[in-house]
């Protein structure tokens, strides 16, 4: 509360974090295709290298990693947390993310909600990054001396399953349906062949992208939490709502 | 469920209801007067004529809601819902109102939100808008054959207290920050002379202007709080989050 | 919002609504008997004489209620919201109860609460009350202009069952551990002899109580829901939290 | 409160009730077919004759309902509660349910959620049908003399679209992968021919059956709300938890 | 999302963990008092010796739990997660508590709600449990590499206190009026007798079953709180409501 | 729940903890200078010193913390928690925090309440402060034997933002109108002079309070949030409701 932020607020890159190699691609692929195609700078953070899953070694998956990213046309790196199925809410870990967010200096920055679910590391890496964005914006912080603050525009949280949907923050959807869309986000989820084992899982975010769509009287969509009410300069800014039915 | 919508999205007039006839300045007035100033066209339906309250005569009340909605810029009219302190939630109440919706054909409405609060009237009257947003699309409802079906864009829900804003609905916040504005918007609430008694009422409303324009790092805002999830074309549209603090 | 209230804060009388003739002894029973011993007049108004229930005559129904109300020193009334197992959230109901609220003029309200529960005229009754206490401020209401606006000081929500608690609102719990309170109490429950087929209802108050008296620590308590924020004049006034386990 | 339910638990019919003539096939038609496929009666009463809709005239939506509800294997009938887009809560309307109930004599009673959603007419039923469970246990209701009291076993809640779904009340998912039950469930949607225009209502139903499903490890399976917290006699009777990913 | 889970769901054995040496026999000592009379295997992991507490020594406490274990008919083990009053949501206790799982490979696993109440260590233990049930079924894990990984069937919760029951999750209510039930845990809470200090604590759980059978129309019952919803094979499977008064 | 409290809830001195230098006299400056005013002794806890801000020495806000606590007649001391930006829910910080509990022995304690807010610090130290005070009560643990075990009379949450508002716990307000309460903490608030960048953060504080104190019908108040519910002796205790619109 004694912090001065850096305002800023231009339309920056998007930064997306995911705790397992296929987070991203499962939780947000689409809404990223969309920006990424029409000219937004994309870049993706791994926090681990999945390898406690129970099928796929590590270098199968960091190339798929490589591989769904360059497909979504996004940058990739990895980070290191402590490990797949070993994610702690740490300072040390909040400021190595909030050191990467004063590097790329987003305008929005993606990850996973805070509901528990599926997996203990998810939640987790949400609460990590959500601490990382507020860290980014105070001066005084010794291990971020490297870059100047950064104030983010906005922060969205993505949901991997249904159990990860926030119950009381509205989501806002976002349109997915063109067919070039929907193309490079089921190439990027089939990027990680080494999942087969769980290949109904694409199944089953297309099918809560066709879910949402269908709610909103259109094709496909995918609901993005935000972290912070919307700041809107006109209700026509806001569009129109999701009441098909 | 078994309705065909007639789908109409492009930005339609504002149609905003109000239970008093100082209801719709109090609660939105601010965001009235940036839509209009920006050449939106906006229409008031206000659903007594104030006579149970405590001071002014109806013939007075009556001529300050008109002043007031010149001042806003907006047309206005009168409904009779069964008189002030008398709102009820019934069938016939909805069919009236989604036959002003079905004449006026509004993109965006506006109306009290669906919290208990100082007044009985106002979240009833909520309901009953809520209601006739649905009639209004039905095509075969009988009392509404006069006009053809009609599916507005989106419905807000304004609150005059805080005890009536939504706990579980994030709201939107729209900037009225802008000195003639919030000229407007002072103005238009102070034409209601009758009410004087309650002048605070004044103070209470940019009171909480600046509250909520300060945590968005901006002079003042109005909180709306959308009706339907929204549906977004790019996350660009969503700007930035409130986060000044 | 636009109504002048009269204040009036010092300490009325106490003002208890109950649907059905046994209703207010089995919800808050303790919580009357605590504050009659203490010299504050109690007044209880029965909305129905319980006709729709399994048992009792509606002479016996109403002796009984007489003799209940005694029992706790407390004066009674009947009035007519067109019958057991009929309630109706109409506005004409509320003004009659929003004129009986202007002719006692109480300091304190109790009715029970909103959530839905074992009888649908529970919560009906609940809503009308709280219409009322509202109603009961407005100075132009054309049918309560026989009496002076009274604006109450606190309106406080029973629950009979645990189903009946509201799960946002945190209580305040009543100690009702003396003895002689605890008498009176009971004598109250078991006046109501004609429902002795449900005689493990008073079974299930006094457990309830001792429930909640654990919780704090303390013999026997009541838990009442306040309708409005408690305005405080130091934190000397909050008391102790309830917090034994 | 004072009203002696006739305990009576053992599996009595199953009995649905929907506002218009497809709510109950779209919103629980699996379920439906799976207890009757295994031998349990099934009823329907269907609240209105869907006349305020765009499409379909009353006597081939009459004609499609009864062919439905014989698809589904179920008895139908027709009650009248003031006609489509026009339900009010009133004690008239529970009344005439609760005569309905003590008629039939269900284990278990199904209606749409409380939730508001899509059809004002949809909640409403929800909650005469939630009123009318308890009128008719009631022992002294005058209009309900003609048959003896009766208690159900349960009340579900079903839910048309996710907006109907209740956030605070864990669900029970009911598995209907069995190909005879996919079938029969949507042939009864598909025999509402004169909706046709909103033709991928049955697409959206089935791609939730389909999404719940994937959730708990198993084909389809549709959501149901209980009413109140379930009794069991063991924990294997609990089966197991719909956590597939 | 990237782990193939081993199947398993028969009824394997009951798994409880308790943070200190009395808390399962309070918590849900009446649930497995059940379970084992009708021949589940049941098995208690105390994750401290109670050392921080205000009475007992190690020696007697630890006597006291292994007593208390006999008379439920279960086995008991003993783990170490940084000692009484000192739990953290560490990985690496998460891990040890998932190698327990793995080893015993429990149907049903029960531990503390994750409501915070009146032990730090209590809502602690509950996310690690909850946290171990994931990380057991994944097949990466190398701490975890002795024993295959395991699925459970359900995961419930249960409440020491009111505060700490869930108030978004439906309980699930399970009977224990049967004497000899009651009887095995009043005997099995009261083995603990260095806490007789506390030994309305005794009286506490027994009123709360009471009251929570009063609800239900039985004699007694415990709620649990099931952490993920209910796949049922038919409507009869989700028995009655729990509806009495 | 088998550690014996020492009861003790005589008024006992006000205990406030801090995360930063500011963070009490801006959460609840006018509460404690309301208390220290009416003769209450007030000691003040800063977990930090403010030295990860943007600006400010830590000398100087060691300074200013100081002078502002000496304006509201408050002891003060600083504990170390890791440090500013760094703060963990370990079990080492709540067992320093409880030591100092069992030292000052407080009848109230106030902290930063648990929602997520602007400085992840802030629901940090509420958490820690929390598990404090149930660590202050237990006789057995080991760290804390210095003293006698502690029980305080009741914790309460300021929200230094709105954001940080508990949405399911009604606050109680204390009235801070009087003209030496408000100069007392307005005084305090300004001595933070180093932060003066943000300085409409005191503007933000004292329009909350105006418009907290406009809802109550009194000038300025702040809301607080009791951590357990208000166990009172009788309904005049409880006040009256806030309730002037």
């Amino acid at each position: 509360m004694k912090h001065t932020p850096t305002s800023h607020h231009e339309l920056g890159p998007l930064l997306a974090f995911g705790a397992h190699p296929d987070d991203i691609e499962f939780g947000c692929g689409g809404v990223i295709a969309k920006e990424t195609l029409s000219g937004r700078a994309a870049h993706f953070v791994v926090c681990s290298r999945g390898e406690s899953a129970s099928h796929g070694t590590q270098a199968q998956r960091l190339a798929e990693a490589k591989n769904a990213a360059r497909i979504l046309g996004a940058a990739i790196e990895f980070a290191d947390l402590g490990g797949d199925a070993h994610f702690e809410v740490r300072a040390v870990h909040a400021l190595k993310l909030a050191g990467i967010i004063r590097r790329i200096r987003p305008g929005v920055v993606l990850v996973h909600s805070l509901e528990e679910n599926q997996h203990p590391d998810h939640p987790r890496l949400g609460q990590l990054v959500r601490d990382a964005c507020r860290l980014a914006r105070y001066g005084g912080v010794k291990e971020l001396r490297r870059a100047p603050p950064h104030a983010i525009g906005q922060l969205f949280y993505y949901a991997l399953t249904p159990e990860a949907e926030p119950v009381n923050v509205a989501p806002v959807l976002i349109d997915v349906s063109a067919p070039e869309i929907l193309a490079a986000w089921t190439a990027a989820m089939k990027a990680h062949a080494s999942q087969a084992a769980s290949r109904n899982y694409v199944d089953l975010q297309l099918t809560r992208a066709r879910y949402c769509g269908l709610r909103a009287g259109i094709g496909h969509a995918i609901a993005l939490f935000p972290g912070d009410p919307l700041v809107l300069d006109s209700l026509a800014q806001a569009g129109r709502g999701a009441r098909r039915f």
